[in-house]
Order: C-alpha cells, then structure tokens, then sequence
C-alpha cells in the first residue's frame, strides 16, 4: 500500500483522555478513534490488525473441531427471560424496544441464543461433540467505559459453545479449547498464562481465565515461574487425542490473579519459582454442566434411548481486546512493537526523498519485488523529513523498515532496521528482498 | 469437511412461512435460522456463503482503490442531528437509549458517522481523493420483515463513501465504484445490470441502482437487450485511467427499474431490443455533492488556499441480501445451484456404502486428495440411503458431486456430477480428482 493512496492519520500529541499506553499508541498510531464513550471505529491500521487477529483465531477454532456460525447482534429478551438471566444481567446489559413494542437486548454474550439453536435441530448423542463458534460484536453498557478498547462497550469476541453427552467428554470439549487458546496466543505473539478463575456470571465450576503478561497490565498475578517454560503444543497436535497431559502440565503450577490468589499455596513454591508480574486477560473458557440445557430443555437421545440434558461449555476471547493488550505487552517509548503475526504490513518502505529519480526509481522497484512476492508492505512515497518518517514508521511499529536514500544507493546500498532490536543493517538491494523475503 | 463433524442441519418440509423460493432453500439447506422478526443466524453453510461473498467485494473494493475502515453498529443521535437526519428518518430507524439516558441508534448507513471521521482528520485537498468502505451490520425496522434475508432488519451491508475536492473528480469516484460492482456482480456469478434510479432518503442527483435478473425477482425491470451483452471488464483494468467510456457503455442503453420507467424512451427501442423481465437489487451508487459536508463541515482546503466542503459520494451493497438473490438467480426444483465463487465447498463427497472398507478407503483418499490440493470438500461420511444423501446434495447445491460406491469401484470407477447441468460422468479417481483440479 502507498502511503500517498492510504489514510493513516497519527496524531503528534498525546491525547489526554487516554490514561494506559495502549491507548495513547492506538490513538496516536490511527488504529482507532472514538465516536462515543467506549464505542470505536477501527481506522485502516486497526481494521488490518484485528483481522489478522481474527484470522488466527478462526484458524485455531477450526484446527480444533470447533465450527463457525454468526448469530446476530440482538437478541429477544424472551429467549433471556428463559435462561433467567434477563432480570440477574442489571444494567450492563442494553436493553431495546423496536418499533412494535417487542423487548430486546443487544446481545452481551451467547449462551441463550447458541442453546436455542442446538435444541432446535439435535435429537441425538450420535451429532455429539459439537462446538459452534461465532466471531461477532458484542455489548456492555460499562458505567465507566475507559483504557479505550481495552474496557469499551462495543467490542468484538469470539465464542465459541461445546455440547457434550456427558460431563466426561465435556471436560475433553474443554481440554480442546483449552489447548487451541494455548495455540492462538502463542500465535499471536504473547505470553498468555491459563489461571485459575472465578465463574461470575456464566456460572459453572471449571473455568481457566487466560492472561497476557505485560509490564503495564491491569491486575497483579502471581505464578510459579515454571509455567513461564511449559511448551505449547505444534500444529501437529492431534484435538482427538489425549489432551490431558497437555492441560495438566500448565494447571499443576500455580497461576493465579489476584481475586483467586493462595498465598499459602504460592508461599509454599520455592521462593526462586514464584513469579510475581501483572496481566491483561484476553480470554477465558467455563465448564457450567447443564445449567442453560436444563432450564432451555436442550436435550438429546443417549445410547440409553434416554433423553439428557446436554453438557455445556463456553469459550471467549477478547479480540478487539487483543490488540490492546498485544500492545501493552509489545512496545516501547518510540511505539507499538507489532509481532509479526498481527502486524498490519510486514515492511515499512521509506523513500527518503521522494522527487529524487534514483531513489524513486529504487523504491518503486522494492515495492514491486516484495509486494509481488507476497509481502505486505507500507510505502512511504510521501514528501517529508527523514526525522518525522523514522517516527511514524516506529510509532505504528511494522516489523521490519526498508530505508532508501540517495546517499545509501549511490554505493548500492539500502538500510534495514528491525523495529523490535532497533538493529540496523546496510545491504545491497537483493540482500535486502533476500532477507525480508526469508525472515518470519 | 466431514459431514459427521460438521453441523448441517436440512429440513425436509417446506417451511410454511417463506414466501419465496430463496427464503424457503434457505431455510431447507440449513443457510439460516430466524432468531426473531427479520433477524437471522447464519449457521454453517450460511456463514462460509456470506464469508466467500464479503472475500469478493473487498477485493473488488481495494482494487479500486477504496480503503477498509470498520465502523462500530452504535452511533449517537447528535452526529445525526447534525445532518438533520435523526428527526427525517422515522421508525425505521432503531433508537436506543444507554443506562446514561444518552440517545444512540443502531446505524442504518454511515454518512454522518464516516464524514465526522474525514473532517477530524483531513485538511487538504492533496490527501484526495479518498474513498473509505466498511463491512458491517446495520439494522432497519421495516414495519414487515419477509422474505428471509431479502428484507431483514439486521443485515450485512459493504458501503463506501468517497471525498473529492470538486464535483469532476467526484464523479470519477464514482465511476470507479461503478465499475468496481461491475467486476463484484460477475465474478459473484450473477448478471446484474446498473439501471436508472431514484435518490431516495441519501439525497443527491446522480444514482444507479444494481440489478440482479431473475425470473422470480421482486420487480419488474426494462431494458434494452444489449445492455446484457455489455462487457464487464477484466482484473487488469486501470482503476486511475479514463473508465468514462465503460461506464456510457452501460448508461447510455435503457434500463429502469419499474419506478423509473419511461415508456415513451423503452417503446423508441427496436421492438426486438425490448427486454422486461424482473429482479433484484443488490446494490447502489450515489454521487451528492456537498449534502452531508456542508452542514457537517467537512472542508478541505484547495490549491487555491481556501475551504471548499468535499464532493461525496456513496455505495452499498447488500452482502447478506445478495446470498438470497445468487439463489434466486440460480436454482432449480431440487435446491440451490450455487455459482463455483461463493459455493461452500467446491465438490461433495458421496460415501454412498460408509461402513465398506474399499469404498470408505477410497473416499477417504480422494477427501485427502482434493483437500491437500486446496480443495473445499464437504465429505459425507455419514450412514443413510443414496436417495437422500443425492437430494440433500442437490439442495445444498455444490457446484460438482463425487459420487463413490462399490459397485463403481467394482470396475476402478467413480461418478462424477456437475450440479448446474445435471450431466454426469463415470471415470477413475485420477481422472475425477484431475478433472476437479482442473475445473474453475
């Protein structure tokens, strides 16, 4: 993409209403702007971030049996009226009243809606195990919508809901949404600690929140500094298998937030192993039984000739969310530091004097090749100062800059700078493709 | 995908409810589900439909030029008082009220909203032209939902907007929209035909509305025949060139939709130029001038040095109603034939005898096959009759079916069927899976 056709507009100043670095940076860096409190439009920048994001996240569903649906936005406040949770939900919960006087919600999560659509059509424990995930905004009348997407009140998730026989192969539901979430955060590019949780609201009796690590982030945790090292599964990992010694290998060690934390547990680690840090949670997983199938009368036919109540699990992740705390956990002074995987564009070109013949001559060449070739790539083909170029391509922090000036060409050279070592590099122009097209 | 892991749940009856012949296959092939009035879940197939026809616009879209934003669904009252639209509007317009008492809406377009975003950021007039489009859910209380996704309340709809310093470039922005939906109609396998509209409530002086012929099509439509043999042009058309010619090609023969006829101007056609048949709109074009930046603001300054608000220009189209009228264009007694771009998968996989060695063995080779050549298969690996397993293929309407039972295997033979002629074929398994790797 050109810079010249594109529209990424920075800001120089800090805004002053964001008060966590995320937010200055995603204002700063054009990925999003408010339009009313807590509610974002996503500009160029952050509408390629997110959908890189959703990408892998549908990938990792879909790996792990998991199958794509989109329920609406809202909801009939009946179909909540069911599950008693219309009345329990209070004031986070936007309620609607159309034009013929019907009630309805805009919809704060799933589970009704995903119940009713199961009832409606399975009959039988032979369809069993399924796991229907959509990716979809939701709302939440936040009283106090703040930390920009972060706590926002429109925002888009990904839930995904598990239908099991029975309790035993519910838990193995869990275990593969369990081992997926591993998966796409490792995916994404961050460190994400499963850790023990409270239910809230959804309900139910196992559930793991899912925690980026990051210097800045929202609550302290507490872990043994062994799960840090517990590998992640490859992409060879069989969701039909055995995922048991998988799962246990990361809830044997103590990993807690601080609502859940055991001192007495945590204290009884060796003192080299406990880890105190901070977090952002980014997902989160339940196990909650039949406490929707039950009241929903969303039952099949077991192998008895029996009808039960199936057994339920839900699935969240926070995508909108994610860019956020991607960001808490990668930046520094001059920027975002975006990992590869979300990164809007892989390579920021700077021509750096645009008008110049050779240079111009270089450049539009370099974006041929890379472009061609399948790389992404941000063209600064805009007049300015070398200054404010190096500032912006740092602030909106694509992995790699390509640095063209007439200086470097006249002995054959381009600069290649890394934006998350600061590392640079001179190089011949086809060294330069060579080693963008080679990297990950 | 195996059927036995999937979730496509076909109904057998008619449901009484649809009207017509895309509401009734939509909900026979398990595309849908009403959730309440005119809103709709998209279920398995549904969604990969609607994800395969978003692919399609949004390369289209870039093509042109046109920049991806994504605005959110909720939008505050005041940004529409500003254009004087929140009083004009009516009831289709879903208000709502947050627990601040603040007055939002569900957002039914985005002039406001997207012109707010251009005045916060752009000042000159060498940051132009700039078109933005998004693809989001909006929502419309028509009085009387029907129709199934036709007229929905909560639907998916692509709109653009473009900004120009002057009416001239503006209406280059929208001859490049115009050509833009050209390429998307075709390549989404649909002849559809810009004709002669009316402004309605987006206001403005110049506007096409897209048709898609089809026999069973919600209006009536006049056109001259050889606006049917117009070319559409190719991928290597230059969005930045003259498209001044192609787009007379296709205004200066008639073509009205009911509303705009003109009798007098249809009747001076050759009488066997004369075409009335029906169909379907899926798309609109709009240029308006200054109708939104002049009370808005949103000015640029020009190379003269002072302020002129920005010429717009506006471009919907309905991605979800558009997977009801591809079906309406295309099917038969026996279900839905979709076009080979927007299919769910490309082939379905009959195991005509699951439970036999040789043919699941077979079946299950030629699934890793095609899907390790990137093929999109849908394998049904299920027990049932043949009858019902070829019904059931036919309705969901893949574009081939490859069908495999003993009996053919008996002689080193499988069946090969293209859904949209009905012709089949009996050949080995390497000539089947070449054949389907060579088909496009």
């Amino acid at each position: 993409m050109r810079l010249s056709r594109s529209f990424l507009p920075t800001l120089r100043e800090t805004p002053k209403e964001a008060e966590i670095v995320s937010h200055r940076l995603m204002l700063r860096a054009g990925l999003v702007r408010q339009q009313s409190a807590g509610i974002y439009s996503w500009l160029p920048l952050g509408q390629k971030v997110l959908a890189n994001i959703q990408r892998i996240v549908r990938e990792e569903q879909n790996r792990a049996g998991a199958i794509e649906i989109l329920m609406p936005t809202l909801q009939s406040a009946d179909l909540w009226r069911e599950s008693g949770r219309y009345e329990d939900y209070g004031k986070e919960m936007l309620r609607i009243e159309d034009r013929q006087e019907r009630e309805m919600l805009y919809g704060p999560t799933n589970e009704e809606m995903v119940t009713d659509i199961f009832r409606s059509y399975v009959r039988s424990y032979k369809e069993l195990p399924m796991n229907l995930y959509h990716i979809q905004w939701k709302f939440r009348d936040e009283l106090r919508p703040r930390f920009g997407v972060m706590r926002g009140r429109e925002f888009l998730m990904k839930d995904a809901y598990s239908f099991d026989i029975d309790e035993a192969s519910a838990r193995r539901a869990y275990n593969r949404m369990f081992v997926a979430y591993l998966r796409t955060f490792d995916r994404l590019g961050v460190k994400a600690i499963p850790m023990r949780a409270d239910s809230g609201p959804i309900g139910g009796d196992a559930t793991h929140e899912f925690i980026v690590l990051a210097a800045t982030g929202e609550s302290a945790v507490f872990l043994d500094k062994r799960a840090l090292d517990t590998p992640v599964p490859g992409d060879d990992i069989d969701f039909y298998g055995d995922l048991t010694p998988i799962v246990s290998a990361w809830t044997e060690k103590y990993a807690a937030t601080e609502e859940m934390h055991d001192k007495a547990a945590f204290e009884a680690l060796p003192e080299e192993n406990r880890v105190e840090a901070r977090g952002i949670e980014v997902g989160q997983v339940f196990y909650f039984g039949t406490k929707y199938s039950e009241p929903m009368g969303a039952k099949v036919t077991g192998p008895d000739g029996v009808d039960h109540p199936v057994h339920m699990g839900s699935y969240g992740i926070g995508v909108s969310r994610l860019v956020a705390a991607i960001i808490e956990a990668s930046h520094d002074e001059s920027g975002i530091i975006w990992p590869e995987s979300v990164a809007p564009y892989k390579v920021g070109l700077i021509n750096l004097k645009v008008g110049d013949a050779a240079t111009d001559l270089a450049c539009d060449g370099l974006y041929e090749r890379l472009t061609n070739a399948g790389i992404e790539v941000l063209y600064d083909d805009v007049e300015g100062r070398a200054g404010a170029k190096f500032a912006t391509m740092d602030l909106i922090g694509l992995p790699w800059q390509l640095i063209v000036g007439p200086k470097g060409l006249a002995s054959g050279e381009v600069e290649i700078k890394r934006r998350a070592t600061g590392e640079r590099e001179s190089v011949s122009l086809d060294t330069a493709v060579a080693k963008l097209l080679g990297s990950s």
